[in-house]
């Protein structure tokens, strides 16, 4: 999916949701434990719920990791499930020496056929750039994160003032286009998004940390939006456990429907 | 596997030997393609051969991943299959905020049964802290790494002159112990070994980067041991394809051996 393809996808929905879809067995509605598949049927459903309001869906790693090679198979289902007018971002916070990276894009860009993987910028370009030479595939690159944690280095400082993560987002812009690089910036440091629209104007942002933890789509939305809109805005939990019961396909619609008429209201307030 | 475990088994072997376990199915000997599991096959000739030589393994997953699910499960027998006798190090490069990260750790330590991941530290601590809690568990975080691409943000430096892996060091020795975390420290480096171990004294280090990247074993040995040894030096493709023909299990044996020698002769002359 294209950058064209996205914007259109989002003026359409009037929404820039993205559905992070992060299922653990502990926390899926029971009578789902007795499918063959308990996580994808619990993915299926959400899709099916939120597809009118999401444009976006995004499942971390880690949640399908932790189940073994079953887990793997449920998000190969999973994004081959997703349908193609939805951008498949696998969250998978990968990185390595070049050739290393070269088999991590293989493995999600050609094996999982995801559109877009995040990637940690720590060990630099080399580490970045195969995931770059995928046609029509995305990199979203780790600039400014939204946990506590990200005071520890990303706001590291060099003589002239500039912190790590603008050195990140300054470097890395040379590495890609707007067209396949995105970047990960947290809705708990809403003023800071400001800041990253000094340095990256035109790229997409994609924005964790509204709801379960504590960012504002608001501020999101005045400081992040540009021209092509430029947002995708993550929610997980509180879609995916809206309800524990039977009508948690219900409840995940309901979240996300008024998380969709929220942004619709900020595209008309901030949208260009 | 504990510390002191891990120095007796480098006292004993006379070696500080990791074979990475980075099999990639373009490169293995062609008559091995017919097995069913080709990956665990040719891992299982190398662990056999060189078990003599080595103290560690460390199967990078990026290599296991690019194959999908079956991958998955390669690995796993792969880490099944090594005895209690080595350190098992999932290259895995992980990180992300702390409930993720648990299931990271749990993916690693638990399912996968792994005494070592190494670990991204962009996120800061509430990344890194959760895998810090698995008892006999350690984490082996990206300080300095081996390719060009470290120059890009490892290197940044403040203004009292602290670069940022050095402020990684600093920082993280505080979430951890000499017990149960690491540091990755690439040989290309050679000299910054000197100036890692002002800063960790104690801790052992990961140093990739020798053979095909590069990097000189004894500088490794000179700038880098302390009186536990506190080293284990990787490498991969210099072992596993020593040959590409039905003899690439004694042609990995014998460069292991070549190594230990190396190693084993650097430990009478910088062993304390």
């Amino acid at each position: 999916m294209n950058k064209s393809q996205l914007v259109e996808q989002i003026r359409q929905k009037q929404s820039y949701l993205c559905v992070g879809l992060d299922p653990s067995l502990e926390k899926i509605p029971s009578h789902l434990l007795k499918e063959k598949d308990p996580v994808f049927a619990f993915n299926k459903v959400i899709i099916d719920e939120t597809l009118d309001f999401a444009v976006a869906y995004k499942p971390n790693t880690a949640f399908y990791e932790a189940l073994g090679p079953s887990g793997w198979e449920s998000l190969e289902k999973t994004l081959e499930y997703l349908p193609s007018s939805v951008l498949k971002i696998a969250d998978a916070k990968r990185g390595d020496i070049g050739n290393t990276s070269t088999l991590y894009a293989k493995a999600f860009f050609e094996t999982l056929k995801a559109d877009a993987i995040t990637v940690a910028p720590y060990m630099g370009k080399d580490s970045v750039a195969p995931f770059l030479e995928f046609e029509g595939k995305w990199v979203i690159l780790l600039a400014l994160t939204s946990n506590t944690g990200s005071l520890d280095f990303q706001l590291f400082q060099d003589t002239s003032g500039t912190q790590l993560f603008e050195e990140v987002l300054k470097k890395s812009q040379t590495w890609g286009t707007v067209d396949n690089l995105m970047y990960v910036v947290g809705a708990t440091r809403g003023e800071k998004i400001a800041d990253v629209r000094k340095i990256i104007p035109d790229h997409f942002l994609l924005v964790p940390g509204v709801g379960a933890q504590g960012g504002s789509l608001q501020d999101v939305a005045k400081y992040g939006m540009n021209d092509n809109v430029g947002l995708l805005v993550n929610s997980s939990r509180g879609i995916l456990y809206a309800s524990s019961g039977v009508d948690f396909g219900k409840a995940a619609r309901n979240e996300a429907h008024k998380l969709q008429e929220e942004m619709e209201q900020s595209l008309q307030e901030y949208g260009r």
